[in-house]
């Protein structure tokens, strides 16, 4: 596909949404949509959304539409998310279950294959299919198996350390949940800050639109 | 506060990263900040730092930069987190608990008074000092007390219906889970998709800056 210039952060978020609304209309049979129906399926204007879509080469054509199945797999392909990555979970409490849960049920693409925690009374438990294991077997688990991604949900205080131990073992990225922007040499990190929507949400009943 | 123009939504989105960059901020000692270290902590320039501020009156002074605490105390204020919000839970699978457990933990602001699940297994269990009522009771509990926001962490398939009893119950706010936009007449909502944030950490693995 061709790209045209640097790709901002902004758009790369908007992608994930254009891939659910284009899922969306894939089951319900819809074969072709225009930037204006797209619009007002997801919000954005007719005008950022061909903006959007013309930074990965533009695959619309003038009264013709986006062909939703080509539109899809191109947006899936731009975010490569059209192959397995192989995850690791740290911390391996409530919310380190959910995500492991929440992955297993609604993402295919996503495989855990290693489950991590400090806590005896998890250690030797099975969650998602996965033997969780003592956080002092990372390194080596690390050493020994190609991991993708690490999922973070150890305390705030304990996270920084965990990620250095991640770059260390290779790890290509970290999507960390506990609430601190953490810093990882060289790999992407992506900071969910789960308060930040909450809050967002506390700002609208406050101010009505 | 004299706040100059409508705010857009990106603007409210970025409040929570300036709590929390203060939130350090104060927490090490420092009393002044400049939108240029400002800038460099959060990573957005400290022109745009200077313009989100200006919208809520400009509380900095030219040469002097801001006082932490009390830009703080302001966009608490703003954001409206300066009271306690009264929340109820509805799904209490790993998730559901998951998420009561981390607002306890992490946020003083939200008190979880009520906690559903359809899942026999689950009710009458307690979960985070609050006991699991089965789903069926949740109107009844919304007419006798004063629920704020109501946290949606039920499957794709259900959340739509307990949506629309959460608007008829007199709920002020819903912050949803499942993965699916869901709608609420007259109230704002807050769509959280997981995935997306992990969907933007695949992309950078795959295009490394």
């Amino acid at each position: 596909m061709a790209r045209t210039g640097k790709i901002s952060n902004a758009v790369i978020r908007r992608l994930s949404r254009y891939k659910r609304t284009l899922e969306e209309l894939m089951n319900q049979g819809i074969e072709r949509v225009s930037s204006g129906e797209l619009s007002e399926k997801i919000g954005f204007t007719a005008s950022q959304i061909r903006q959007d879509l013309n930074h990965f080469g533009g695959f619309g054509q003038q009264g013709y539409g986006y062909n939703v199945r080509e539109l899809y797999a191109e947006i899936i392909g731009i975010l490569g998310i059209d192959r397995t990555y192989k995850l690791v979970v740290i911390g391996c409490g409530r919310l380190g279950q959910a995500i492991a849960n929440f992955l297993g049920a609604y993402d295919a693409g996503y495989e855990i294959v290693g489950m991590f925690d400090v806590n005896p009374a998890l250690v030797g438990m099975e969650s998602c299919g996965v033997k969780i294991q003592t956080a002092s077997e990372l390194p080596a688990f690390l050493k020994s198996n190609d991991v993708d991604i690490a999922v973070i949900t150890v305390t705030k205080g304990a996270a920084q350390a965990v990620a250095e131990d991640l770059v260390h073992g290779g790890v290509k990225g970290i999507w960390n949940f506990a609430p601190i922007d953490i810093q990882a040499d060289g790999i992407p990190v992506e900071n969910m800050h789960l308060s930040d929507g909450l809050q967002t949400l506390v700002y609208y009943i406050n101010h009505p639109v």
